[in-house]
């Protein structure tokens, strides 16, 4: 027998995927799950790869700001892009969540849906994380990818359920992941159907957001586009307690699981124990009432990323 | 070799889709799909199981109003109900698109997700076609049963898109499609997250229509829940032209098929040669026009309904 999950010291995170996984996929156990209903959830950021010392696709959406004021150098005078452009990090760092929508919105709107994903591909193919310097697909934690190879190869469909853009993240969701397209749900801004000058059927992005799918904006998103709930659910911070919880809510077998970022020498050291952590102690406690594993990024981890892109 | 689409008469609809898969799926073919691009998208009502003389969901609908009438009596001196409760084949036939989403959205609401899906099972098991006298679930085509395991065997990823329900459609997508809960795209009301009194999760239906998944909101919610534009599409209505538009325009290899109903004897005869029909002149000439496949259900199939549910 060939270890599923070789990044993974042996302790009580790993023992429990190993047990859960066996439990619910072999015939005659009490807690088989069947084979339509095994469903496996993941956030993203913070949970698949590195989410500091930001998300990857506020970066993506910056450098875009600086390629529409190549195009358009008045947007040098307008708010909030001249911040952006400033390049002064700590002003940037205090932008309020509506001026990042605003960013996110005029960034990601005005092309075909084809000429967005290849602005996404061409800049993931060069940009580069500034601690690590490598490419931010790069960055993506290697046991987490173990655990979901090996609940697919016992299963499970997995899904990407993220806060980010769906369109961002299914520029990349086949190839790091393993994941089909169809397969990732997120955050969406709206998509206009039109014929462009040769007659040709065409989506555009428009400007509105449809949805942030955050909080508990997951469970309702994963019952719209999966239509089921999960029986494993994958979260690390305050905004992946409901998914956790819809999960955790079903009958039969329920696995539900945290990344503690702990780790300040590998990665990041940002849980509840840190002010502002997006992982507050009360989702630490919600996670010890519910016995929800809690990964401890330090201990459980051999190592942090994935060996190749 | 075994002919994968028995149920058709040779002539040019069944070449049409044998070569079509074929050429796409050949190594060094000119024509090849890579496989994930492999996206074919089914139209349901009409397309993959009988519509007349009325949208099944409708008709599950009707029940449910009795269902509540048994509840609360006072909705029979309420309209729409009250025409609905009526029994007049006439003055419900009659009954205009708002009249109808309310009673949708009346009967599609106020439970948990699950009581929803136990309700239209439950409803699926016993109700009966008026003319054909048999579950609704057995008046599926064969011939597209046939074309969906035949494409799927050859690696193309299936998917209904339908004006219909999601929650409706995917409490037998499964079992009757062999197409899986999060590859149903369709019409959806809103769903609210919430803790039952023991402390679940539990997301309830709520009355709000969030989209309808006709016309060309049907490419939009393609590329929102599946993210690919389909290489081939299937339709039967002026609600399909879109769709089959959007898959039209995509580059490389491409299948675009309409279902004529024109065979009174053995289902239902309303083409474009009939006033009134969902399939117009303009459809017709469209597809002419752009060489899509039209499929005379008299003509070309050998049987109509699938053998077993």
């Amino acid at each position: 027998m060939t270890d599923p999950l070789p990044s993974w010291n042996d302790g009580p995170a790993k023992q429990a995927i190993v047990t859960f996984v066996r439990e619910t996929t072999s015939e005659g156990s009490p807690k088989f799950v069947e084979p339509e209903e095994r469903i496996a959830t993941f956030d993203q950021d913070g949970t698949m790869w590195v989410e500091q010392p930001a998300y990857t696709q506020i970066l993506f959406a910056f450098h875009q700001v600086s390629v529409m004021a190549d195009n358009d150098p008045k947007l040098k005078d307008v708010e909030p892009f001249k911040t952006v452009l400033s390049g002064d990090g700590a002003a940037i760092g205090k932008l309020p969540l509506p001026e990042l929508l605003k960013i996110v919105a005029a960034t990601h709107s005005g092309t075909t849906v084809e000429v967005f994903q290849q602005a996404v591909h061409d800049w993931l193919a060069t940009a580069q994380h500034p601690r690590f310097k490598r490419v931010y697909t790069e960055l993506v934690y290697q046991p987490m990818l173990e655990v979901m190879q090996y609940v697919r190869a016992n299963g499970y469909k997995t899904f990407i359920v993220t806060g980010g853009g769906q369109d961002f993240v299914r520029t990349y969701s086949e190839r790091v992941y393993g994941i089909p397209r169809d397969q990732v749900v997120g955050s969406a801004g709206g998509i206009a159907f039109s014929y462009d000058k040769s007659g040709k059927a065409v989506l555009t992005k428009d400007p509105k957001l449809l949805w942030i799918d955050d909080k508990t904006a997951k469970p309702v998103d994963i019952h719209l586009m999966i239509g089921r709930r999960p029986v494993m659910a994958f979260g690390n911070a305050d905004g992946d307690q409901a998914m956790l919880e819809y999960a955790e809510g079903g009958d039969g077998a329920r696995f539900m699981m945290l990344v503690h970022h702990d780790d300040a020498t590998r990665e990041y050291a940002y849980g509840p124990e840190s002010a502002m952590s997006p992982f507050s102690a009360a989702l630490m406690a919600r996670a010890k009432q519910g016995d929800w594993v809690v990964v401890s990024m330090k201990n459980d981890w051999k190592c942090i990323f994935a060996r190749q892109s």
